[in-house]
């Protein structure tokens, strides 16, 4: 038997991996419901309107065959630079950043294949022996499996739910240390659904500031806010840290598929001019998204289909509240806090009221067998007895998922005298 | 300021980085002929008819819709079946397959962002800590930079002009060791437009067994062939060692802009199980090509298309003759052998006989300085003072480039009385 590299095999389960697994135990006479991954090009619900105009960019760039060649190492200078505008314009609309207005320009941005690939870049490029990355729990698995293959420690901090699930930023400069390279901030957040206010992004920049690093700001979920939550980004808090901004059409343009992100360096200071060109040189290497796609950027992301973004918003909150009401019937299951953004909520299983569950692996998999409803172990996100649900689902297939969790639950109920 | 990983500063110049040096050195008043990247969409002599298809196809996936959502982590099953099928009627139309038929399936293949995600995952598999990798010398520079980040060593045999850029078997079973991984051949060969016998290619796959190693087999230039050279896939030869192909769109069907390739496993024997279990996880965790383009490629990669490839041999082999014969004409160069396929050939320069030219890159910048002439220095391929051509241009073009170098070398010829 030949052999192969030992760090692919520390790695955590993926996403995807479990989700594999737990279908593969369904019962095929009862249609799967699906809480697990946030696919929201699978929800047409979501988007009744305006997203055909990011198809028809795309299709006019194929069509055009402009587009068929090598696009440059960091992007199409146009997209690069639509791209910088957006986020300037994020930034600007926070109306955080009047004293300090953001400076983002072509040059600081570099496009990737989806916003997993520019994770992959940020913790390669930042790597070094013994060096540690801070990073949220409950948290993103593809984090753990990239400092794995990057060779990097990790250290973490804890999103609290009685907080809302803001962390506490004592615990985080408790646990950072001289070797400490960069905290993760995921906002909105995944898989919690909090948007962190104002005020705790600023204690956690304070902290990037202290200890002389960078913040890697995940903002996959950027403006996906509803119920009086507000977006900030974190870019707004670059005159006291370096801010490496990741971000991605997946999500909030619902176009998954076309693997389009970007990451982009706020360097305020020029204390990540190294980072930078070690960015160029990683760039140079791999290969960028379809430049078919790159070529329909400006006209994806110009302020045009706003009125696409706030149908979305307008959709799914009600689809949020429809399930978190639902799932407060369930007494073996507790909702710390309403989702204030993202697609996703964790949802506490007291597994001691559940006869023969004993962990959220458990949950999953007799849920999955006996109800056909699919939901994520929290485990794999960092917290045990929780599970991660996405909230984006029809109301109707929402109250049909509580329905089966319930009967799920009760089935299984340990009561007096058991 | 910050720190970034030690290993990224340790790779070498890309292809990329050194052309946009060399491009920024240009004479803006004097349009420059490049003979640098090989980037066939930038030719559309080459590809006057048949190419609509493929461009269709990708419309036709965009506006159906249907391909929003994320592709499967391995991709889309019906790109999978027909990259699958498409590797199996290589080898069998080679005819070296009547023995020993190829075994080829769906789950074999994994779906890669271009033939350099194939690489670097390959490699990334591979990896352990004091292995090493036996590359071709000329090679390509990706694998360098690939091996350098993933941790491995490198050993080198030597691709040699005399004997039309085969190598000596005797010296990679001198080169290969206990800690060898895998042997990489390239063919057909790029930088230096070799095609290699099947005899040759049984003599590797037998070295491959001997040391009980797998091949990688980079066949990004498969079937683009001509002269009376014939395209063997080393896949023919799995029944004697595993064999990894990894291929692409971006030559044969020039849309390197598509960004997608591919890596299939041929492993007769099941040696490779840990390596595929590797693939499948680090597949699992990697970002792959755009669903859009999955989605096509059943169509593209169909036997409909045959005309469209013929189409392109028959123009690219009259302009690699016309750049060959072009330069046969220029004293202070030497090329060894006509190329038999790929887009390139590697092209030996007499420095003693320039004046004020010590090097390759000496070379490549000065004549991109005088006559705005792009050529790559072949120490980035490992050779010293060879030059990489791409010999794809239109024949006018090809002669004007040629004039210009032929005016370039003369005006530096060192004479008698100098």
């Amino acid at each position: 038997m030949i052999g192969s590299n030992p760090a692919i095999w520390k790695v955590n389960p993926s996403i995807r991996g479990v989700v594999a697994e737990l279908l593969s135990s369904a019962n095929p006479g009862n249609p799967v419901i699906s809480l697990g991954p946030g696919d929201p090009a699978a929800y047409p619900h979501l988007f009744s309107k305006g997203r055909e105009a990011f198809t028809e960019a795309v299709a006019s760039a194929v069509s055009s065959r402009l587009y068929d060649s090598y696009p440059p190492p960091f992007g199409l200078p146009s997209a690069r630079r639509a791209t910088a505008a957006y986020l300037r314009g994020v930034v600007k609309s926070c109306g955080n950043s009047r004293e300090h207005p953001v400076q983002l320009r072509e040059s600081d941005v570099f496009l990737t294949v989806g916003a997993t690939q520019a994770l992959q870049a940020v913790l390669t490029i930042l790597a070094s022996a013994g060096g540690n990355i801070l990073l949220p729990r409950p948290g993103f698995p593809l984090y753990e499996s990239s400092c794995e293959l990057a060779g990097l420690d990790r250290r973490y901090y804890d999103l609290l739910p009685a907080r809302n699930w803001e962390a506490d930023p004592t615990q985080i400069r408790y646990v950072a240390d001289a070797r400490t390279l960069a905290i993760v901030v995921i906002n909105p957040n995944n898989p919690t659904g909090a948007v962190f206010s104002s005020h705790h992004l600023l204690q956690i920049a304070e902290i990037a500031r202290d200890f002389s690093i960078p913040i890697i700001a995940d903002e996959v979920y950027g403006g996906m806010v509803f119920g009086g939550g507000r977006f900030v980004p974190m870019a707004s808090f670059a005159h006291l840290a370096p801010i490496i901004t990741i971000g991605s059409l997946s999500k909030r343009w619902m176009v998954p598929g076309w693997r389009f992100g970007w990451l982009a360096i706020c360097d305020r200071h020029g204390t990540l001019q190294g980072v930078r060109k070690a960015t160029e040189i990683l760039m140079n290497l791999n290969p960028g998204p379809a430049s078919v796609i790159q070529a329909a950027v400006p006209s994806i992301l110009s302020d045009a289909n706003a009125e696409f973004h706030e149908n979305v918003l307008a959709v799914l909150e009600p689809c949020m509240n429809t399930l978190f009401e639902g799932l407060k019937k369930i007494k073996a299951l507790r909702c710390h806090s309403r989702p204030k953004g993202s697609m996703f909520m964790m949802v506490e299983v007291d597994t001691t009221l559940l006869h023969g569950i004993e962990s959220d692996m458990d949950f999953a998999k007799q849920l999955m067998k006996e109800e056909s409803v699919l939901v994520l172990p929290g485990s794999i996100f960092g917290m045990k007895n929780w599970i991660r649900l996405f909230f984006g689902l029809p109301a109707d297939l929402s109250i049909d998922a509580c329905d089966r969790m319930n009967s799920f639950c009760e089935r299984r109920m340990i009561r007096d005298g058991w």
